[in-house]
């Protein structure tokens, strides 16, 4: 199963590029040209190892040949981003969206956000891709300092929203592939209302305490994962 | 120091009243009705030990005897409730406003919320207190279900928002004196806008995993609290 990480060159979807494609998932980061898409895979396979399955080229192509693309691009240019794709995605791809509606979309400091018209930046995402498309909305308390920081396991938790249960097991099977993290199952698509903006929460909590990693992890139960009842 | 609980006959108030008191902090329990105030009262001294500094009373008389006030009641009466008691706080009252703005309030459920005209529950309760009162917002990840199973102690960490980090800081010293719970300082009120929107999570990874007593930690640092550079 191939995984195309679109906006592969940025921080959070390099970092994911090489943390999976250590783990052996096949990955194909997608940019805007080709040939930087490209780059940033030997970029990550340096990383990774030589014989990590690591591969780029430009989004378009990255999109057309997966069955599970994750989308990790800033919100001011997330929907040109989409647009760009939805014609080349696979009817029934599961598409995750790690998009954080901050306000720098504004100008304004990133531990503020800016209200989407859909109500999150994962909904407004939904409303450009073909309805047949199985939307997940994720990675957002995951910092790309703590990816880029590759010789250390992950500490937190992602939290996964969509109305597909199996379309959040197939990113949350991705999750596990990266030692130490867990995922949580926190509800339909529109609880990205409230999930998305922990990137806001986490940015103030690293600017309060110097700190650039802050996650969150859920307390309550010992494991988490797919929910019980919905094997 | 006494700390008044306005609301403190509902669940959440009554639960951090029992925990408060059996750790030796003076508490006063605060209800519409001086006679409930002290029936809870009465009922909390049985569950945290005879000798436990708590009494209770009417919301006025708790919110007049108090330098710290914590308020712990259903978005529906929380502006009623702040006008009720507001002639009556002392000039410099530190308030920790608990509310969360769940959609129960208009008919919906309780993973869904609305959007309080000036951005959160705690803004609307400093819009509608005298501007010398000192607000933070905190306790929207810790459910009353946990804080009820008062033989086991509780797992996940207060997230205190507000612009008078003296005042986080106060309540921030009043959760450490919980065994096993920690404070972070999640950035102005405004932040509020986000951590208000938690308990609508909490609720739905409840929902998702049958849980009743969801949280959340902070990762990143091995001690929060008190922020570094703010002693």
């Amino acid at each position: 199963m191939a995984v195309a990480i679109i906006g592969g060159t940025g921080d959070e979807g390099f970092g994911l590029a090489v943390r999976l494609g250590r783990s052996g998932v096949e990955v194909v980061i997608g940019s805007r040209a080709h040939e930087k898409g490209e780059a940033a895979a030997r970029k990550a396979r340096d990383i990774a190892g030589d014989d990590a399955p690591i591969s780029g080229t430009s989004n378009d192509v990255a999109a057309a040949g997966a069955d599970v693309v994750l989308v990790t691009v800033p919100f001011a240019g997330q929907a040109e981003i989409y647009r760009s794709i939805r014609d080349h995605l696979r009817p029934n791809a599961v598409v995750c969206d790690a998009t954080s509606p901050l306000a720098t979309v504004v100008g304004r400091p990133a531990w503020q956000v800016v209200t989407p018209w859909e109500g999150s930046a994962a909904e407004q995402a939904k409303a450009i891709l073909p309805s047949t498309v199985r939307m997940v909305s994720g990675f957002h308390t995951i910092s790309s300092e703590a990816l880029h920081a590759f010789d250390a396991p992950l500490e937190g938790d992602v939290l996964l929203c969509g109305s597909d249960a199996e379309a959040k097991a197939e990113i949350g099977g991705l999750v596990e592939r990266m030692p130490n993290l867990r995922w949580v199952d926190a509800g339909p698509l529109s609880m990205a209302r409230v999930v998305e903006r922990l990137t806001a929460l986490m940015i103030s909590v690293n600017r309060a305490y110097g700190t650039r990693d802050a996650g969150i992890r859920m307390v309550g139960r010992d494991s988490w994962g797919r929910p019980p009842g919905r094997a």
